[in-house]
């Protein structure tokens, strides 16, 4: 049995993230850390989880969480991940980072969208871009593995293949997401207004658009399959669900194809462990002009 | 044209009473007020209502909306309505108090239930409660309207005609109050994690049991239509919808009944302008034993 | 590995039971039938659960299910239940049955609630109502378990407690129950207005009021309880929200108890692997008048 | 006072059209059809009407229509529209039809989309695209007004001021359509399980994936804009909530523009009657490789 632990186990993401591990057959959770909830049983706060697991609530001590765990996920606030990471990996212990810090692999990228300098340019380096549909041996060697933003992998994972394949142009591409309002933000540390039920409800909402924070993970993995710089055009917004993202992705195609869509352009890997990748693709049926992919 | 003016106009009640007040053909809205908001356009504020005012939120100050307004809707806070209203009727202003500073008649009651003793007697004594199928023709003549709260607005509804006619016991009743979040206070100063999008959806939340402020309004005004004490069981709920309350009133029979429902035991008088009220009553139809009317 | 199959596996409660089955580590899962999807692949019908079986739908055929399966659940609209469980047990296969017609021990009640006769009166006579909560001794020695109706369950654990323990009173018990509309009969063959989205969303509908064939099996298991006949006055309401019931029963008590709610009257024995009880209990808090628990 | 009759009045765009007219200061309702509910009281089928109408739903009778009203709404479904239409111009009344019998201009493209020749290209050759926005001046002598479709008007306004100023550019248009469910067809003759409750909560769906018929009518009118043809690649999606359309649309711009974004390009008209536009448009601020406008 692998130990893990899960730092910042407060919000939603932790949440789900313990309600997986907990029934786990071959991991056994041994420490929870909140800063908020520190001393709280972890089956009081998550109820559902009563039966499951008899652990408290701690606060974040990276060194003692090194003792405890083999492997460490960290659902923090980008910022405080790449304080955290440096430490327990030089005790040796595995990292899977929730957190936005080490996903850009390029610390002036991360400066540049984050506003503020990355401190830790070692894990940067060695950090590994956890969508196993592209980087499956990657991840399997990872000491440190950062996963991806929500809208990122719905974007990447509907256009790599007609980008891999040749068949999509890294021009004009054009990614419209659709979040479910517990991937986005909402039990954040200040709540914001657009999150209430009364403004969230029977409403949809743009926002971020042109500064969503996951739009340069999408252009560098999305270059990298390209073999070129890619672009995306990326709109987020909210919808009136609680979990899920839909991703409505517009690619050029580089050629003239055939009217009727072609068959799946590149079959993902079979990656049943994690997702279950259920990808439509059509072509414009009737004119020329029409070369979009969708 | 009558003059109205609403203050504390900046929540979802003060909201739904412009949208109405900016249309009527036979008002004129001359002044609006918010703390949060003074300074700011309407219109801005309240995006559909561009067109139809071009207002600016300014501070409360009673003299002054005396001077512009011949009737003040109040959708103040509770406590801060009592200490507008005897300013304005003393300057000869009507007074809608949409808050729940006016409802009861009793002032003891008052205090036991808001924790704070009333500071305008003389205004409890002479307010009307704003329920038009029960009180039309003093409303009509008041300087002084206590609207109802929604949950009993609701339970007074579905339950008077029973009471009215002796159909009824007055011992027994149980009331279910769902209510919609604009209702339940989601836009108060502070923001409850129960009003969240990711907490309300996809739930049902039961609160305030035995202990939710519009119980003596229900029971107040029962107890006057049955002429005798009437204590009603009133559990309220958040259900994920927007506006709205749905109530289901169990109401024991005073007699045996016919098996088959009795029409409409007492029809409303015609509130056609306010309320199209669509009640349902049904006796169960199988045992002597079951003897509820809901 | 016990082997299980679920018959009429297409609606709601048969695709959740067959996620439970699918990942259940002591279960195989061999068969799966279907009138509508015969000849289907399961995982082309329910994607999320591509993966984890190959199985094809077949039809209705309870002597090869008996050769397949040792455990059936039967997920079939009822009156089609009482047609196969004969068959299977005869065979010597255990069943689970989750509609409606092995719940009432009594035929003359099924005949009156349901207007048809049962016709597996032996079945009807060993069937136990399967809720751990009360029968979980006679559960693990069944060989034909009555899944409970899940309005039923939900009033049957909010209300046992207070009458097992003599707490509560028999009489005047109301039971309000919200659902959500997957558990309200949302896919069945015909399709009513009332499941649409567009009817169902910002709304709340009772139904069934004093009809719902939920009532009896409340009244058989908390007779049983209670020592007494128990009538409840129970109302069904569909809520827009997809899965889950919320009850708010209103239980008279028995005798005047403290102010204080008392510590949860009851607890229930462990479930934990079936149910998390959440039990709230409260008393009024004011006047001797009010002696409602909730 | 006009008199105006809706034919086609059951679902729910005729039903809306209906609550509009019942309280319109000018107009005087004397006419509702309906073929499946002739014979029925119109505020017993829509109760929130009750007091403001004693109309009877009458079958559609072009001749008797024409007699009754002098203005009449069509919310009938496509093909029989053309039919009625060509009746009541010839005598002599105005008709404002909200099916998309005369949207398109061009016979032969209606057919193309709609996999029918129109029978009434008399009409169809005088009838004005109703979005006031575009054709205000045109609409107030009209005969015959083609109500635009949903999407159509939301993908036209979001983008008509781009490719009116020049800005935009013709090639690369995307929309994304969001539609709220009553707008997608729910009532219609069949029902279609995605929108069943259970279906359309808590998911996004997309449909008629470059097929959509709504799309011709965006080129034909963006084409008559930009005074080029217009090719938009357009995806409709079902998102969980009862009405409204929330448009998405990705323009690519003509020209290098500031990074500020420009302010609103074009302004509409004032159309408050109709339409409260609140347009946004943002440029990236980032890249000179960026140029999209949304």
């Amino acid at each position: 049995m692998l130990r893990v632990a899960v730092a910042g186990a407060s919000g939603y993401m932790g949440a789900e993230a313990l309600r997986l591990l907990c029934v786990h057959p071959r991991l056994q959770l041994v420490a929870v850390t909140s800063e908020r909830l520190a001393g709280e049983r972890l089956d009081r706060v998550f109820p559902h989880l009563r039966g499951l697991s008899n652990l408290v609530f701690t606060e974040l001590d990276a060194a003692r969480l090194s003792d405890e765990a083999d492997l460490v996920f960290l659902a923090l606030p980008h910022m405080e991940s790449q304080r955290a990471v440096p430490v327990l990996r030089k005790l040796g212990r595995k990292v899977i980072d929730l957190s936005a810090d080490y996903r850009l692999r390029d610390g002036a990228l991360y400066a540049t969208w984050y506003k503020a300098d990355h401190i830790d340019a070692a894990g940067l380096g060695e950090a590994v871009y956890g969508l196993p549909e592209l980087h499956r041996k990657a991840i399997s060697g990872a000491s440190l593995v950062a996963n991806p933003g929500c809208y990122a992998m719905g974007a990447i994972l509907a256009t790599a293949p007609l980008l891999k394949s040749g068949l999509g142009r890294a021009e004009g591409i054009v990614i419209d997401g659709k979040s479910g309002v517990t991937g986005a933000g909402a039990q954040g540390r200040k709540i914001d207004p657009m999150y209430l039920y009364t403004e969230a409800n029977e409403n949809v909402q743009a926002y971020g658009i042109t500064t969503h924070r996951h739009t340069p993970e999408m252009e560098q993995e999305l270059s990298a399959l390209a073999g070129a710089p890619v672009v995306v055009g990326f709109t987020p917004h909210l919808v009136p669900l609680n979990r899920g993202i839909f991703t409505t992705a517009s690619v050029p195609l580089a050629r003239e194809v055939e009217r009727r869509p072609p068959a799946r352009p590149t079959s993902w890997p079979s990656t049943a462990n994690f997702t279950r990748a259920s990808l439509s693709c059509a072509c414009c049926p009737k004119a020329s002009g029409r070369r979009r992919a969708r």
